[in-house]
């Protein structure tokens, strides 16, 4: 590792300007460098958008540009914030080249943030090479709140991290030296994330003190950070906080001294930091305390809270992941994939306008491949929110490369078919589908303290696509793997090629070594890495693929199963429940069939799964022999981590390989029809 | 819980003098009670010996004796030390009734500590009933060492404990308060303990620094206790010491340096406790430091520590644990199983006089069934120590109920026919069958500071069982429950009838819900509880069972397997090499056959999983209801608590009834021929 790493692309990331390649149009950039122009009655946010500005052109171009408020009378960058928008609007900029003698290249926006986020897009055209001509764009985001959730813990731990320790926290304390939090307000404004989540939604002691006075003044500093970058901080907290903090005997939703103790809360809170977003809330899950506990629901929970934060325009993210976590395998009539559904729809229209649900994008966890949740396009009068998790719990913890955002993609462009008509997923959480006043994205981070952020330097491309795809839900995989590359590695460079190239085939290849068909869970239990077929199977998690030595997969249709597929719109529905028109990559999450079942292509299930575990295994060396010519053309401490991951990857993958195809051989006692090497 | 705890039956175990039964027969020791005559030059031990008899006779008869170094001139009980017998020549004690005018009940033993053992057995007798003629007997224990060997952290934690925190340890520290050490003490000298290792074999920071002068006067403190009742302390120490405390380059056994190091190390400590045990040592094994690290042996690594403890008369127990903790399941030709023998057996001869190797009972690692480890009766000029698990990792962590003498026995009295001639391997651990001049047993300590100090309060009978087997290997398994539930629960009470029934049945019952014939390995992975019968199948760990649709079990034999039957004596490893002659028990450690297999009673091996699941489950609950109608005859807080676990063994054996059936149906398609419920 370099000494000065933190001025190497792996920290710098997606934002190296010094490493930004020049070509000929991107060169003209250079005399609009002189000077840049903000109003002097400049709020930070345009301050941070100026000075972000003055930097890259001094790292680009070599020249530092003056800031001025008049018009300099020569080439220059504007910044100027329109009206900023109502709450729930969106956001938006636009990007605009006036010639003439004193040519301007303007950038505004609604208020500081829309510029914010245009100065971010306008380099971006810089990186990629293009002309200020070119870089003119008008854009528009209707996701109101795209977001980052932390899942860390105050001891520094992070939950499901895989990146190092926590950028907010340590030792039970808020950390003091913040010097890093600005550099990644500035990677995630610089993608469009405009709100941030600090901590872990298991609010375990002592974290659910962060909303004492005790921790408020430190966390106010990491808020303010964040909003000079256009970034409103929320924070978890736990349901009984009433009780655990305030000394009060209940938590109930529906007791006064409740409702005033978070009225109070809330308004210390709001003291300390005036923009503070609001409050992200797991409850009744995995053992966290909820509404239930006192026989209220999740409306009322949500809505109690909801009702403290309103006065200062507050938000209530409430997560839709409630389900029964004591299941017994051997009932196969409950379903978990049923639970965010029957927990949450019967409730549209009882929550408080400044409540949105969050709800994961597939039923059960974060699978490689799951169906989108039939609960988005249930629920007409809620404003809903989906959670990515852009850390790779179940996707291989940053040591195997997956590029998730064609996942995501997915889920966003799923048509729910909501009343017979076309209900794209997207629509729905934007609210645009059903007028719903909030909405958005949220990623669950996959950053740590580690000199590269995200572990995984390729997984970077993960939170920058996260981030783009939150502003611009239309830009595909493929497009923001691209541009993730080329900012990175330099406009059209081989090494970029490579990475895209790499990038977009990734998911597919963990998805082949690993669990075939959208079955899931072949994970070790607890940590979630590596193979365990019957890991999950005998267990309390709901979560079971039903093998045995005729067949597998779980039988979910509503004719002999547990009518999961009755959740879904009726022409969605038809789909899944008869496995000849089901989607195949989901065949056995809705079907148990007989290995010798066959596949579209003729091959058996069994030969399918034979197949893509050699396939996927063999993918995964092929990555390795894609990245190793790149060495001299990459920072070499980004290609060692990548090439020491890379290799981790493979052993990992031939270990699934292994594991999956002798336990089905074992099972079946069918061989390899292509005689290829399966243990016994 | 009654709020003076710590006088109940579940804090006091078997040595509650109050709830003794008196009889007919036990009454005439009532007149003894006068006086306790011991010399005026005694030490501490001899001390502790007539304090303990004062308190069980005011207990036990309302008359607290007179302390007297005179012949009192009425009947009483004299203590009398002969001359201590050289070390390595293991203790004795008798006691005799004089009549006469001034009758007297003489316990006279071979150094203090033999009075001390001899005590405890003449209150054995009091307790049990008998009268002062039937307690006169002249005991001899050949086992040098009667030791128990504790897994406590310095953070307090216990690894594999099941019983509460450590008794010496907490927070980084060493408990100051260490009131509750005396009772523990007085407990394992009742038993015939007579040495302790305080901390954990996997020596993690901080505890290296125990051997430091940072910890040693602490330690000192609870070795005092300890000696006052003839239990020499011993410390696990980290091979890496001199490196990781010590500051030198290397830990090389052969560096000069190093053996200076140790041999300073050993000066200091045997300053502050002058009868100091020695060091117990776990090295390379597990990611241990060892003397593999230097690329020297285990006799070299052995040998430095003995060289520098000889001058004092210490001693080094080595653990013989060491095994590749990195195998390739794919790989069938390497196994665990022989690695203790292989890493030591090649070594006979070269360790120093005062080196003791500790080899686990079997040969992988506590599981309910195993072979006896082959290496016992494989060295002659080696010390031996045979190492159990009085700790139920494997075995319920006394949650189930596991009595675990009847294992122990059978390793004891296991014949390993060295040079073709009886040796039993009790006679290669007391030395007696080499003239090897150490020996004796170690077991994993079951204690912690929970209100019963073993969890399960039958698991006390555990720790009485492993103690007295100590002392008196020939004692059966039955004849030790009796003595403890007898002392436990008043001498031929119904109670004790009950629970030594319960205790005699419950390695049995444990072993038919859990794993077959010896196959071990049906636990979840880490924690080593449940069922996970696939938990460790594609592992690193060398813990297989190769169950596919067909067959199950591991081929261990010269023939076609790894050949560690080739360990044993010939005519041992004849008759495990064929199924047809190896102990049914035992099948499926020793081979892979056939579900089709038939038993000698007729029955298929499928057959047999299947019936042995179902009798288990239903012998568990039997169990219960065996216990139930103890209610109002056994102390509150013990009935109770040995109900609560019970509930837990039914809903866990239920459990693993259903795993484990499922698991061999989904597997094989072959149904119960009883047709009784296997889930599907």
């Amino acid at each position: 590792m370099r000494k000065d790493w933190k001025n190497g692309p792996l920290y710098r990331c997606w934002l190296s300007y010094g490493g930004y390649r020049l070509t000929e149009k991107s060169l003209r950039f250079r005399p609009f460098c002189r000077f840049v122009r903000i109003p002097e009655d400049a709020g930070p946010v345009l301050r941070s958008a100026a000075e972000e500005w003055r930097r890259a052109a001094g790292e680009i171009f070599g020249v530092r540009p003056g800031l001025t408020a008049d018009d300099p009378g020569c080439p220059h960058v504007r910044l100027r914030a329109d009206e900023a928008a109502p709450a729930g609007a969106g956001s938006g900029f636009r990007i605009s080249l006036e010639s003439g003698p004193s040519p301007c290249l303007t950038v505004s926006g609604r208020g500081e943030s829309g510029v914010l986020t245009g100065v971010f897009a306008l380099l971006r055209a810089v990186g990629r090479g293009r002309s200020p001509e070119e870089a003119q764009t008008e854009e528009e985001s209707r996701n109101e709140l795209r977001m980052i959730d932390h899942w860390d813990n105050l001891d520094g731990s992070v939950e499901r991290g895989y990146a190092g320790r926590s950028l907010f926290f340590r030792n039970g304390r808020v950390l003091r030296n913040t010097a890093r939090i600005t550099d990644y307000a500035r990677l995630l404004a610089s993608v469009g994330i405009n709100a941030v989540a600090l901590n872990n939604v298991n609010v375990l002691p002592p974290a659910g003190k962060l909303i004492t006075g005790k921790y408020l003044p430190a966390v106010a500093k990491i808020a303010g950070i964040f909003s000079a970058w256009g970034i409103r901080t929320f924070l978890s907290v736990s349901f009984a906080s009433p009780a655990e903090l305030g000394g009060l005997p209940t938590a109930d939703p529906l007791d006064e001294g409740v409702r005033r103790w978070w009225a109070r809360k809330a308004d210390e809170i709001y003291r300390l930091i005036p923009d503070f977003g609001g409050f992200l809330v797991k409850a009744d899950s995995e053992s966290r305390p909820g509404p239930y506990t006192y026989g209220r629901n999740h409306a009322e929970g949500a809505n109690l809270l909801a009702e403290a934060l309103a006065p200062h325009g507050g938000l209530v993210i409430w997560r839709c992941f409630v389900y029964n976590c004591h299941l017994d395998w051997r009932d196969r009539s409950r379903d978990r994939a049923k639970m965010a559904y029957e927990n949450f729809a019967p409730l549209d229209g009882r929550f408080r306008e400044n409540v949105i649900l969050q709800i994961k994008s597939g039923p059960v966890d974060f699978q490689i491949r799951e169906p989108v949740s039939p609960l988005f396009g249930a629920m007409r009068r809620t404003s809903q929110m989906m959670e990515c998790q852009i850390t790779q719990e179940y996707t291989g913890q940053q040591i195997d490369l997956c590029y998730l955002v064609p996942l995501w993609k997915e889920a966003l462009e799923f048509d729910a078919r909501t009343d017979g008509e076309r209900t794209p997923v997207r629509s729905v959480v934007d609210g645009s589908r059903f007028g719903t006043p909030h909405g958005g994205m949220a990623g669950v981070s996959n950053v740590g303290d580690g000199p590269g952020w995200t572990g995984h330097p390729l997984a970077q491309a993960n939170l920058y696509g996260f981030g783009r795809l939150c502003w611009q839900p239309a830009l595909s995989a493929e497009a923001a793997a691209r541009e993730w590359a080329d900012l990175t590695f330099g406009a059209r460079s081989p090494a970029a090629d490579t990475a895209v190239s790499m990038l977009l085939r990734s998911r597919a290849v963990y998805e082949r070594y690993t669990s075939p068909l959208g079955v899931g869970w072949f994970v070790n239990p607890g940590c979630h890495y590596g193979p365990s077929v019957d890991g999950y199977e005998y267990s309390r998690w709901g979560t079971y693929h039903r093998a045995d030595c005729k067949g597998i997969g779980v039988d979910r249709t509503a004719r002999t199963g547990t009518a999961y597929t009755a959740q879904y719109s009726p022409s969605v529905a038809a789909v899944y429940e008869d496995p000849k028109t089901c989607p195949e990559e989901l065949l056995l999450f809705f079907h148990h069939l007989p290995y010798s079942w066959r596949l579209r292509d003729g091959r058996t299930l069994l030969q399918y799964i034979y197949d893509s575990h050699f396939e996927g295994c063999a993918e995964a060396e092929r990555l390795k022999s894609d990245w190793l010519p790149l060495k001299g053309q990459v920072d070499p401490d980004f290609f060692a981590e990548v090439l020491r991951r890379l290799d981790l990857q493979i052993e990992d993958a031939r270990e699934w390989r292994d594991v999956v195809n002798t336990y089905f051989f074992r099972k079946t006692g069918v061989p390899d029809e292509k005689k290829r090497k399966i243990y016994p």
